[in-house]
């Protein structure tokens, strides 16, 4: 659900000579635009992964961009005792191994979830009603010439599954509520607070849903978790939101079942190679394809900055994590 | 907010032969698709306006697309007491002169209000996290080559300001809160029922939203209700959306705002002269053009037939219309 966007990976001009003890050391193990370096570099001694200083560094900034938080990163900074992960998905870390040896993890709590929730209620309102495709239609010129664009489909009354109720899922939900929508969910387990239908199969879910959403982390049991029997369960009036990862869909499948109509259309933020999205899928007209931004606002990033700093300046001063990870 | 889609008009195919007495007859002044004609044909004897019976018939089936209710209509059909709009708009009826020969007027109630705030939705959402304009970068093979597109603004948190606010205004507040926007209108006078904010002059409005949407009926006063002087007060970051009539807004100086960079973006359903859309407006990044269509889905094609008979059948057992008109 995360991927940095693309800017000047600023390289961190840190001195390696001992700097002033008062001031926190912190690790920073992604690259870093202006906005995040002068916002940490006033709070914190930027150390970086080349530095001789990085093995006794106490925490460190991460993101599943561009790390991997395995028992090999884990041994080169055997210091560490707090990661701040400023993605939404936690994929790339093992917690069990966090844990072992005594680090804490945050992430960026609530504010990527609003975000996503937001970008996947977009994406279900467009591909229901046709937007981007019909926007496609008039900027040809054909509304003169052809007469209206056909019909989308009413989202009030609609059944959505949603695969994962997490944050995002659960922000998903409430928006949709306001729509009218009937909402099921598939989830480890039920979860107690919500008045939600749980159904803990997927094709049972699938096969009682008009609209599935894919809003849950990657993991070893969720790759692929929409395969060709889930495809099958959703049907031909059958539609498929993906703002999880790219992999917990098979790919070629999910594109063939658009190409031959086997399911009725797709509005999809991630893939399971980006940047590179399926060939067939670019001729499509009943599907909606965007670059991994469902995360990432400029308002957001700015919060995310802020929550990031706050977790590390608790953690030095011993207090616990503003927003640390709650495993599931 | 409503323009009928296109379909084959099919001719009534009514005899000019006295029909039995005891089928109500029903003059029916749009052209109707196949799934309207065998719905009506099941509990009336419909009557072309070309019939000699056309004179005597107490109640008609009319469409702002075909007909202007007017002095000169009523004075065409002067047994009418009973007019069902099928559409959402009501610019086209003049109901002081209805009222005045006695004519009750229905129009389809909530069914095409729900469809056009969770289109305006979409539309909003569309613009403010740039998913059309991001298909079509993905589309275009950029993704690959140039990296991720522009972000897109957070929604939560925006000033949404709401140009009338009756059954779609309500509607589209009340998707809206969900998201975490901060919602107020501008109405004739202020509802006591809600407890949005309530601004009686839109450049006041306007100065204080981050998002106008445009969600008026169109008449004297609200024609060009967005001038220059409101597109100014919105400012640089600002975005419309227009899901009223195209003659709300003054469609010259809103592109004319767009191309030069003075408001930030628009998602546009409705346009002055449709099917046409502005030249310019083609080759623009920063908005969303779809050919009006946030009214209808198949679905409620089928509600607003039922909603029409049930309409008409009150009004011929003597009883109050299901849905009347409500003047505001």
């Amino acid at each position: 659900m995360y991927a940095f966007p693309s800017h000047k990976a600023v390289s961190i001009t840190t001195s390696d000579e001992t700097p002033p003890s008062d001031i926190p050391h912190l690790l920073v193990l992604r690259p870093l635009s202006d906005a995040w370096l002068s916002a940490l570099n006033a709070k914190f001694t930027l150390i970086s992964p080349s530095s001789p200083l990085s093995a006794s560094v106490h925490a460190a900034l991460i993101s599943g961009a561009y790390n991997r938080v395995d028992p090999a990163l884990l041994d080169q900074y055997p210091s560490l005792r707090c990661l701040v992960n400023t993605g939404a998905g936690v994929n790339h870390i093992n917690f069990e191994e966090c844990k072992r040896r005594g680090v804490q993890v945050a992430n960026v709590g609530e504010t990527h979830s609003r975000n996503v929730a937001d970008y996947a209620v977009g994406l279900l309102i467009d591909v229901m009603r046709r937007i981007t495709m019909s926007d496609r239609y008039v900027r040809n010129g054909l509304w003169v010439t052809q007469g209206n664009y056909p019909l989308g489909s009413k989202l009030g009354g609609k059944r959505v599954g949603i695969v994962g109720l997490g944050s995002i899922g659960s922000a998903i939900a409430k928006r949709l509520e306001a729509f009218g929508c009937k909402i099921s969910y598939l989830s480890t387990k039920p979860k107690p607070t919500v008045s939600y239908r749980y159904i803990p199969n997927i094709c049972d879910m699938a096969a009682e849903s008009d609209i599935l959403v894919v809003s849950c982390s990657l993991t070893k049991e969720t790759h692929h978790i929409v395969n060709k029997k889930v495809l099958q369960a959703l049907g031909k009036e059958g539609i498929i939101i993906n703002i999880g990862r790219g992999a917990n869909i098979d790919e070629p499948e999910l594109v063939r079942c658009l190409v031959q109509g086997e399911i009725k259309g797709a509005g999809l933020d991630v893939f399971e190679c980006e940047p590179n999205i399926p060939k067939e899928s670019i001729e499509l007209e009943n599907v909606v394809l965007t670059p991994h931004q469902s995360v990432f606002t400029p308002e957001a990033m700015a919060e995310v900055i802020q929550i990031c700093i706050a977790n590390f300046e608790a953690f030095f001063a011993g207090k616990p994590l503003i927003t640390p990870v709650v495993a599931d």
